[in-house]
């Protein structure tokens, strides 16, 4: 292995664009190739000098590659490609069904520890960033409460779940944090807060002609799950307004703790972090490579097994000797 | 080593006292006792179930003690104190001397591995917190700019500035953040910031009598370094307003990281993490006391040396099981 960490890319969605964009902005990354289960020659890539090859290629370029990110869906990409891939590369994945990370954690722990790989697996901002923060306050606070708020932001399965509905061409959910709830955490009151009183949802729609739209909007406010629970606004626009307006995919959140400390836990303090995300998907792909940096070390100590961002010092995302980060940055 | 984390306190001020309370949170440790350099009678606890003992008698206590977290000064107490307790001990520091960090490190380190012991140097929030967050956001975002932004909040050193002026019986200095400046960084305008543009300076100052105010004023926001760059306010107030405005230890600030991200670097991507403490040594204390618990664990698995929070894994500061980390966090 050398000093330059070789990736390579699998999957070229929005994810395996912003992996490819990002690998640009690091000197010490080369990309090896983009891998996919398409016909390579149909996939144009969005950045120069990189290759696309067929996913079954990869076998044979074991010895070019020192870490594979892997760009596919949580639902049913991942729990089979993770745990497979982990037998001959060290790799990282974005996995995040929260629920299901117990399981997953286990495969791709079973295959990367047989394998003597490492895998770092649910990296992003949440699960991930998210993730770490909460880990750290609360390990700083125990005794606090912890609030998430997303947004704003473009929710991918809320506005799926709106194209779903029949007369609807297309459509785009934005989850907006409720500023009084905010202000409250942030003021210290400690609020108990309902679904409704922390996020509002906003839908963009773009309908057939001649649909009832009031029959549509009633589909949507009342959707179980997704909408029912919320106040959600729902607007009618035309197909030239949601590409000109609502093409890109911001995003962002915060996670805070709100937290007591003293004999009788009669100061308050709050810790809170945030993200405010023009490309969600392009920041997911820059924490993905920062964390193949730290399994690429990770794996030359030695070390083996499925990991989380929980178990990474942050010395290994740096392309920073420890000296240098310790002079520029403690 | 027993599953209870036994903590001995060396140096009793304001942080060894919000270790005492921090202690009483986690239900992994167990306070052995109050180390001081003064005469043990003359300290009164300000929690109950605890013991003073003199400094001397540390090395009596080898066995019954996992870590001891050391509250003394960056000035003179912990250089010389850190890697002399280290030969005995596992230690935590919370060395803030920022300048100084790689030869108290050195330092520490030759002692802590001749001992096979471990120790934590620079923990607190700047250095700390702060630190492990730039760590984060450059490693995610290697193109960008970082901010950093202290307050509102009581600076201790300018306040024992003032109160070397003659005439000035009392002072408490607060450094507020400009709210102009972080909005800008907040919409992603990646501002070029001086020095006075980030912060003001509020100063409450208690007089003897007959003193001249204006020429102490003149004194205050000429005085180089501290004041001389800053946009300064003086305000003269009463020893009882003091003591009944202006007890308690606030702080906290902002650390930010304006990056870009895509192929063009076209989308912007702001990460924020802030800090509103209303004891600003109770939680440099509870976050101590998280790296204690590190360190002890470190030990455990046979490590050694010196660290820092950039070195140490979220996982390691967390009284859960790795398990549970996984789904309650992730």
């Amino acid at each position: 292995m050398s000093a330059t960490v070789k990736v390579g890319i699998v999957g070229y969605g929005n994810l395996g664009r912003g992996v490819q964009a990002a690998v640009s902005q690091n000197d010490d990354m080369e990309l090896v190739g983009v891998f996919t289960r398409r016909d390579p020659s149909g996939v144009v890539l969005a950045g120069d000098g990189a290759k696309v090859y067929h996913l079954d290629t990869l076998a044979e370029m074991k010895n070019q590659i020192d870490v594979l990110i892997l760009c596919g869906g949580s639902a049913t990409d991942l729990p089979e490609m993770t745990p497979r891939l982990a037998r001959d590369f060290n790799v990282i994945d974005s996995f995040d069904t929260h629920a299901k990370i117990p399981e997953h954690f286990a495969a791709v722990d079973r295959a990367a520890k047989a394998a003597a790989k490492v895998a770092i697996i649910s990296v992003g901002w949440d699960p991930g960033l998210f993730s770490l923060n909460k880990a750290y306050a609360q390990a700083i606070l125990p005794s606090g409460t912890d609030y998430s708020f997303w947004g704003t932001g473009v929710s991918q399965g809320h506005s799926d779940a709106i194209r779903r509905i029949k007369g609807v061409i297309d459509a785009r959910q934005y989850t907006i944090p409720v500023e009084e709830a905010l202000d409250k955490v942030r003021a210290g009151e400690n609020p108990q807060l309902t679904t409704r009183e922390k996020h509002t949802r906003l839908c963009y729609v773009v309908v057939e002609e001649g649909v009832d739209t009031e029959a549509v909007t009633h589909e949507i406010v009342t959707m179980p799950y997704y909408f029912d629970e919320y106040d959600t606004e729902v607007r009618y626009i035309s197909a030239e307004e949601m590409k000109r307006e609502h093409s890109s995919l911001p995003h962002g959140g915060m996670v805070l703790r709100s937290g007591r400390t003293g004999f009788a836990e009669e100061n308050t303090q709050i810790i809170e972090y945030k993200l405010q995300l023009d490309s969600n998907p392009e920041f997911t792909s820059s924490v993905l490579l920062a964390y193949a940096r730290a399994a690429c070390r990770l794996s030359q100590e030695g070390q083996c097994g499925c990991k989380t961002v929980l178990d990474i010092a942050p010395t290994y995302l740096l392309n920073k000797s420890a000296e240098d980060q310790r002079s520029s940055l403690l």
